[in-house]
């Protein structure tokens, strides 16, 4: 059965998703809503879809499944309506930036016994993927150690910042969501610390351009978080898991293959600087994942329970640095 | 203008350059022909394209290019036929195994005023290009003696090998038509040696299974091609330009970015092993390619000639292992 | 002129700097101490040292410098004794695992105006040194976030940690002393945890196997180390520094530069395994710059107050486990 | 039992071999001649070791081994005399180069039943050896082809090359001695290509600065050697060998393990630049060999035959490059 797809908004990573669809056999793209004319026309123009409003998309029969790429602060009602509606959701990361909000949110999801599925890309990136497979393998034995490099090429513009819930709910989310992924195990306790070392107006903006956070298991598994928002070479993105038998990396992605040695030494091109070339056959997976579950009523796999913990775990990182002390998630989840 | 396409012959190459035609903007797959029902309703399903017969394709007032990927004892008559008949054409190497009837057909091309663009995807693959764009931007100054490794992960079938003219035009050929690319000069002189060591049955056939070449250009120039048809470690595709001041290197893909350390070392997976996923984003371009210049009227890329001085350099090549002596090109063209 | 040496303690390390001191021009070995005669009988004769007591090393008029190579609960008494003695002293970290002894020790050193250099070899790496040069040069623009990686190839013996002072005071510190001579600004918070996660013998003595830390200065820079006492593929020792132009890394050293390819992939041996193969240049290096500033009478490049200091981070380390919180480096320095 | 040397020739190479021999355990540097005083005084003054005329050392009771670092055309004599003196003789590249000369001089060893090591350190550098174990452990199967890149960071003076018997017989005996050691069988012949490409000077000189060479055994077998006598990034090294069940590389050494990433890519130092630095190293494990065959009557690895093969492939390549053909080493031994 082929899924009909809709989606909210025909931003940059809406344009995204609507190309992952198009490319993903047995997915089909019906229609797209956006308040932008211009964006919504582009992806009307793009990929053949009909232009709707999210009323209409929430009442369409030929709509199987509709992905949520509009601002985060709509995305908690829209995934209620929609799943009221009987449509199979996939919203981008978050549900929400207040805990409380993702939590009654997915309490409703959960008694329309509705289908939702949160956008963590890279638990579908090829690389990381062959990573997760190694460890399940047992390659390495027991995982004890899962180190986190993840550096962005440049900050957002400040007004973004302001609005995004600040590094680890926007960024480091990302890493919080990789870290559950890897450690097989929930994190108990957190710390961490956040400076303002490459652009005073984050700072000014009330956020941090620069942090690192230690996650801890109940058995003591660790995980190390490294985020910058700037790093010159490009989106630096690794992978380090450290076992009892072994270790298994994943290395980052450059814009070619190539070396060139000269007087001055060996050189190699700089890394991929945009995430949405970085995870471009992420996304892909990524939806034909969720194609997958509609078509079988397999379960999703990061659900809104994934995207509740992630939070979590952002929130807990925030109050670590603020009361200079060691976190229990306990106190949160 | 959308360049819409026919392509004669429907198996494993047939159905890369189909699904190339469908993912490139300005190209549409109109028809294709094969005279085996089963392989042409595939690419007519997966792609959407009409089946007709080869005669009613010369004949489309709908087609305005065609790609061959018959065997290659139709190829010349077809270039001549569908030229004749005013298609653009893209066909996969080699125009034929004889160097005087790929002579004939390029001289009947050239009257007709026939566009044709011969396959030679590497020169299309983005490391590749990665690497002659380093050469041309003067990184390592003057080139100076270029190294091709170029071992296959497996050889095909006795059958094929027996059609296929020789480890010299069936595969070096490739490295021909790169070393021509990269040298910037012609080459004047060839001097090979070739043996059986993987498989008798490739000897028993009249073939070689490892081959080494050397060419040299007028002006003293080098290129060393190193062949063989067996890599345990997948398809081993290397370039390395060394020049006045420096040199450049284009590295193999493998089949993840991951690294395994372990008690017995670090470890990381194979290469890819199959010539149509190692060159997937090579072939998408070469057809990008070839749809620009119809639509521009530009010269092709890879012509009619390249594709002959590839053919006359493996002659040269056999010629100097027959009779171990060095081969002067201008014995052949 | 020649600086004339004896070394106390003739025991695994005491041989390495023997060897250095043989090794290095302007040094010579003169006379060595050791309970154990059969090791003071090996450092005579492979390095032409003759036999003393400790009291008649102090008392000896050729006698120039001393490196001390005893148990680490002997360093503070013979540090005091020969520096009032007239002798350079040279000895191994720790001082004392007590940080209060430490305080009392450099003060009776520097009363005496003696000439004291603590042992952290890491600092004299070649490879280490490239990368502070390159900070030192620009390269990286200001230093930002260091990270270092440092995984022994095993634990040693539970005998060893429960005399060692624990993870922190007896590995860790290599690693203090690092990120302080990396980040070019005193540490002002740490955070830190630590499990045990190789072997529960570790845990009943009372230590840990596992640990991570976050470093953090008083502009913000940070520092994360990644600690264990079991890598399977050797000893891992790893330095990034990032900054605000680009990073630096510092790679491992192998058993040796070869690669194998095969079926399974391509194949590195493991790392060298053991801290004195590691390390064996950085030992000779830094027995050299001892040797320049007794000659000299430069001050020399790791002070006491380095050994003193590394010690007191890695106090604030085992507070921060066992509390909980960020401990302020002003609590105990 | 300590094996007594004298040297001969104390310049750059005479140096590196005194050196070793201090460095040896089981030998000790008895006497040194050079008839430039300088040299030889700075050889005593470093080494202990007594200056000697030549006529002296032969005589000497007290000499057991000869290490031969003087001129090349002095070589053959030098070999004879010190032979039928009673020592064991190790002889720098080439014995001569005139291969009768050398068939001659190998002719008086034998039927003196002297000790002659000829120096092809090489086979001595502790990386090529990881390799050659990993070949005769099995894990690449059969060995099929063998390729060898070999560039000098510079050429020599062009009054040095005039005098060197030209670039097969200075700078690619070296690889030829490598492929026999590696191949594992005889090389039948041999097919070269020789170019002036980096100074004319060179050219007037009558010799060439970049070569090429094909080696095929009996068995077919290949072995590819690419020199050039300028790589601006430093003395490149490297042999790849390839087997039936896979492959093994050995890599260059840059000059430091670090690696710098900014806004241009990624970029490692430069190669180790001259041959004494690279190989040091091979140098002190060659002369431990030639010591442990002195003190128990092994064959030496590395033997007058192995000289006089290395000198008739060069033979062979000039000749293939003279007359455009492949030349059968038995035309030649």
């Amino acid at each position: 059965m082929t899924v009909r797809f809709a989606t909210l908004g025909a931003g940059r990573i809406g344009q995204v998703h609507a190309g992952a669809i198009a490319s993903v056999p047995g997915a089909t793209l019906v229609a797209v809503a956006d308040p932008v004319a211009a964006a919504a026309a582009h992806v009307r123009d793009t990929f053949g879809a009909e232009l709707r409003s999210i009323d209409a998309i929430a009442a369409s029969r030929d709509v199987d499944a509709v992905v949520i790429c509009t601002p985060t602060d709509t995305h908690a009602d829209l995934i209620e309506r929609l799943v009221t509606a009987g449509k199979a959701v996939f919203c981008e990361k978050p549900v929400d930036l207040s805990l409380a909000r993702v939590k009654a949110c997915l309490a409703h999801v959960d008694a329309a016994k509705g289908t939702l599925m949160v956008g963590f890309q890279r638990r579908f990136d090829p690389d990381f993927n062959a990573l997760k497979s190694a460890i399940d393998a047992g390659r390495i034995g027991a995982v004890e150690m899962v180190t986190l490099t993840s550096r962005d090429p440049g900050a957002p513009p400040v007004d973004y910042i302001k609005r995004s819930g600040g590094i680890f709910r926007d960024m480091t989310i990302h890493d919080f969501d990789v870290a559950r992924w890897l450690l097989g195990e929930e994190v108990a306790h957190v710390q961490a610390a956040a400076s303002v070392l490459t652009d005073p107006a984050i700072g000014a903006a009330g956020d941090f351009d620069s942090a690192n956070v230690i996650l801890t298991t109940a058995s003591g598994k660790h995980c190390t978080i490294t985020n910058t928002r700037r790093a010159t070479y490009g989106y630096d993105q690794r992978i380090e898991v450290h076992g009892s038998l072994g270790s298994v990396s994943a290395h980052n992605t450059h814009t070619a293959r190539i070396e060139i040695a000269d007087a001055d030494g060996y050189h190699r091109p700089p890394l991929l600087d945009f995430f949405m070339s970085r995870y471009t056959a992420a996304y892909a997976a990524e939806i034909a994942a969720f194609v997958h579950c509609v078509n079988t009523g397999a379960p999703t796999p990061t659900t809104g329970h994934d995207g509740m913990m992630a939070l979590a775990l952002a929130e807990a990182a925030l109050l670590s640095v603020a009361e200079g002390r060691r976190v229990a998630m306990s106190e949160l989840v």
